[in-house]
């Protein structure tokens, strides 16, 4: 079993992915912290508890700061086009969720949760990097006692989205992003190199659906207006399945293609949020990719099968 | 004919793409300009004109200010491991060349030849881009009066060479390159994506050398010393001819595959000097690229056609 806390910000596509990962048999999922990005903190941490009580969910949630990293970054607005003004595709999400949040901030649960489980826990963190680089701030230690940490973000060898050259989970939080990066523990970065390829047409989705009860009942209303806008852009009318490539990442690593070196993160400039890697099997002069640790850049996926275990999971 | 002014900074892979410009019953070399890069000012002039003497080249040779086009920027040592001490790999260049220099300035000499010329002339860049940007400071009307020009420089889906986020010639004047790249001209940008596809191996070269009497058995010996550099990353032994594809790309531009979109380059910061195009197929929210002339990055070659016509226009 893979013990795993889910960093998110619900979010569309972190719907998705906290349904695989609740349904995931060899997935034991102990936490879920929210962060901001999709929307505010406090919408996302709504929208957490809200699927939390849906789902049936048993993991508790630790609700993050809400802010970034490096205190002098301006908040941005939130990408309702996407997400909805509720961060869930504007099905009118109740405002309030009458279930309890843990009494811990974010960064402070996965501290205490991995320091009681030395080891044995896989962060899958698919929003702003904000609570981990809190979390390792404030307790460099726990990057020896996590197995390892799975990103959604960045863009390696293609363009980004939020700029030409970021993607925006990286691009919302860049110093946190970089402290991440460059820790010393196992970091796997699930990007737009790979995400892009990953679609789940509204036709599939449906009939998805009708295979089972209310958990697809209610992800397919939330995917919708998600679909509406990403439709739009990608070939088959769907929805890019971002986050759930990083769940899957976890259970089937065979999937995918991944490339090695040491990975920073642009902080300012026009390429601010930018993803760039030294790869291991190049050599440069002394720079700032230096001694730091080799980590694991996905470059290819096999999107045909990914989506299949998705697909299986989902209906499960 | 294409009437060619050759900006450069001599350099082995120069003198190739310089021979080739030479021989090519298509071009009209009418000017050649010096920048420094491979190696200082001094040398890459004096290169020049050992060249233009020892390849009997009518054109002028017109010397650069051998500065970046932002003052604040610090000299870096010069290659010495790829292009040798006197940046012809170590043949024991003459110390001086008797033959005059043009009196004007490489980028006086730019602007005075294009306006002399309007919409004839295409220049061909294939060292750092502080002459060009000089000359568009200088004159910024010539933009409208070139025909176009072609970059050797920046890595847009592959990694840089100087850094894992730069390739050298762009890095070298990050501040120039972003002026010419933003210019409203046409740019074509022949970097690292395609350059590296394209090797001359040692034994071919010995080949065509066999075949050519003076000029191959020159440019033979001031290539050695960069292929020992070279043969040791490269398959099959031999030097990328970076210079040479940008020359190639002037006479059969049906060999590479481009890209279009603005094209920016990061001033500062880990990512300095790195080339990034939004792609005019993609959208994004309002930023740094917006409003800029679409220009065009190469992103494929069709690298065994482009050696052949290297080939058969050096023995000519």
């Amino acid at each position: 079993m893979h013990k795993v806390i889910f960093d998110t910000d619900p979010g569309v596509d972190d719907a998705m992915a906290l349904l695989f990962l609740h349904n995931h048999p060899e997935i034991d999922l102990i936490g879920i912290t929210t962060v901001f990005g999709n929307a505010a903190i406090e919408t996302t941490t709504r929208n957490a508890l809200f699927l939390k009580r849906e789902w049936g969910i048993a993991a508790p949630v630790a609700r993050g700061e809400g802010k970034t990293y490096n205190p002098m970054r301006n908040p941005t607005d939130w990408p309702v086009m996407i997400h909805g003004h509720d961060g869930l595709g504007n099905i009118d999400v109740p405002e309030a969720i009458d279930l309890p949040v843990d009494p811990r901030p974010a960064h402070r649960f996965i501290i205490e949760t991995v320091r009681a489980n030395p080891g044995e826990v896989t962060l899958i963190a698919v929003g702003r990097m904000s609570n981990l680089a809190y979390a390792l701030k404030e307790d460099p230690e726990i990057a020896g006692l996590v197995r390892q940490v799975i990103i959604m973000g960045g863009a390696f060898d293609v363009p980004g989205n939020i700029t030409p050259a970021a993607e925006a989970n990286i691009h919302g939080d860049p110093e946190a992003a970089d402290a991440v990066m460059t820790a010393p523990w196992k970091v796997v970065v699930v990007g737009l190199d790979v995400t892009m390829k990953t679609v789940m047409t509204r036709r599939r989705l449906a009939e998805l659906t009708a295979q089972n009860g209310r958990s697809l009942k209610l992800l397919s209303a939330v995917s919708q207006f998600y679909i509406d806008f990403y439709g739009r852009h990608v070939e088959g009318e769907g929805m890019v399945v971002h986050d759930s490539c990083a769940c899957i990442y976890l259970v089937a690593p065979e999937l995918f293609e991944t490339r090695s070196g040491a990975i920073r993160v642009v902080c300012g400039g026009i390429a601010d949020g930018q993803t760039i890697q030294k790869p291991d099997a190049r050599s440069f002069p002394p720079g700032n990719w230096d001694g730091l640790p080799s980590q694991h850049a996905c470059i290819g996926i096999d999107a045909e099968k990914v989506m299949a275990l998705l697909d299986e999971t989902l209906v499960r």
